[in-house]
């Protein structure tokens, strides 16, 4: 299949289009460029990031919104860039097991892509397999990110919407979240909310995010995603956010960050980090590493 | 004066060089390059980070260390590289008073690190400010960071023993841990070890980090920083640490982590992400930016 092919059949939603599509970016293989530059993004699914702590309870609550969006004949693609993820390959199986409908429901597609580190930064390529993915027939595309390793600009420059979701005991977290997380979110989830102390919690948050609104209606949201509880409420709450156009300045700011780290990455193609390594490891076992003579070379 | 004479008094431990030295570093003005290059680091003071979630009082345990070191006559410098610290001027009031009397110890110096993001990733220049600190005649330089929004390579990039601060209540981070900061740390504190739980959370850690350490012994230390408890243990501790010279492996990992950024900083200093902003509103404004089309003219 010539190049011209694929990308006619990526816009179709073929899903092994789609697949060798993501490859070809990935790994910068002739025709990565072409693809990247046929993209139409104008009207392309809105992208849904849900972040927050490990344990809060995410992989769950993005099963409950796949079956929802699912069973209203929506195809949603699932993008998890939490390293910690049943969605990703290092998972528990237990929740693998929970998951398996969705790997063979044909509404649905699932990808994890790979971190940078183990504390999850987004890997080189995020940015560009996310395009792909938004411009490949799906109504939905969720990101699942950690919220730890990731930088704010990372996390919302992925999404149209970034639901952050806590738990009730994660009264410790709040003082993490002031630092940055809190400001990036458009919808608040409270999840987990049968146990004790969601009332008092969700108060707090409240009182939190009301210091830090513009005017605008932040919703807030209780879920149990282990029953679906709030689930409706949420989707709701999901669409009337990414209906509403990001201004043109936000959009700016997302998209100047994006084109940074593109132009970098260009940049550095021809430095190989093996390359580096080798270089350095032999002048360190010799003794004579000097760091900043060393990179005057390049 | 010229970069010669403060290159020369800088390795004096003349503060005012030092301060001047940092500024062109930072800013990258003339003399920036001469200055990294004439670092003399094979005898630097040992990098001592200390990490942990919001909230473990890092701060406070940096402070018991500081004084110790000043009574025992040895220089120390701080960098704060954590927006919530009390070392950086978005403190609370009441934590700054308690560190005014090492603001006034001519044997500690205090620096705070802009970072990249609220969540704190490292600003572009903070491996080159460290090491001109590095290299300016003190005996200690301790680096402090949130552990949130910072990889680990970033983390253990700076420092040649990683200290992590956790607190008995931080039973939930566990999880978080896991996914990488843990196999970072060389030595483990459990601070506010007066609390309940302290015993069964040293329990928890302990065989958490049985897992990850191939037959080395990594010191866990319990802390009651308010009161100095645990402190000449943890002096001890890192003292063992950081005399033992990394492996030839670790430091070649590290150096080319470094060695990455500053090349790639390096090959993006003609790009200026303001002049990329303007570009980008204007045409966002019009409605016709094209990301990928706009960044194939760099």
């Amino acid at each position: 299949m010539t190049v011209s092919h694929l990308i006619a059949s990526l816009q179709q939603g073929d899903r092994k289009s789609l697949a060798r599509a993501i490859t070809i970016v990935e790994n910068d293989l002739d025709g990565a460029q072409e693809i990247l530059l046929s993209l139409q993004l104008d009207k392309a699914a809105p992208v849904i990031g849900v972040t927050g702590p490990p344990g809060a309870g995410k992989s769950t609550l993005i099963s409950a919104l796949i079956s929802n969006y699912s069973k209203a004949g929506l195809k949603t693609a699932v993008i998890a860039v939490d390293p910690t993820s049943p969605f990703t390959s290092g998972s528990l199986l237990g929740d693998r097991l929970r998951m398996t409908d969705h790997f063979t429901d044909p509404n649905v597609f699932i990808r994890s892509l790979a971190t940078r580190g183990s504390l999850g930064g987004l890997s080189a390529t995020a940015i560009e397999i996310t395009d792909v993915i938004r411009a490949s027939g799906f109504d939905r595309v969720i990101v699942e990110t950690v919220g730890v390793g990731q930088s704010e600009v990372e996390i919302a420059g992925l999404a149209d919407v970034t639901v952050l979701v806590l738990v009730p005991e994660g009264g410790d977290d709040i003082q993490a979240l002031k630092s940055g997380i809190m400001e990036i979110a458009d919808v608040y989830v409270i999840n987990k909310a049968d146990r004790p102390g969601a009332d008092l919690f969700a108060k707090n948050i409240q009182h939190l995010v009301h210091g830090t609104t513009e005017n605008e209606i932040r919703p807030m949201i209780k879920t149990v995603a282990s029953t679906g509880q709030g689930i409706d409420e949420l989707i709701a709450a999901i669409d009337s956010k990414s209906g509403a156009p990001a201004s043109a300045k936000r959009k700016s700011f997302l998209f100047t960050e994006k084109a940074w780290r593109l132009i970098s990455q260009k940049r550095m193609k021809d430095v190989s980090k093996a390359d580096l390594a080798g270089k350095i490891e032999s002048a360190v076992e010799k003794g004579n590493f000097q760091l900043y003579q060393f990179c005057q070379q390049f």
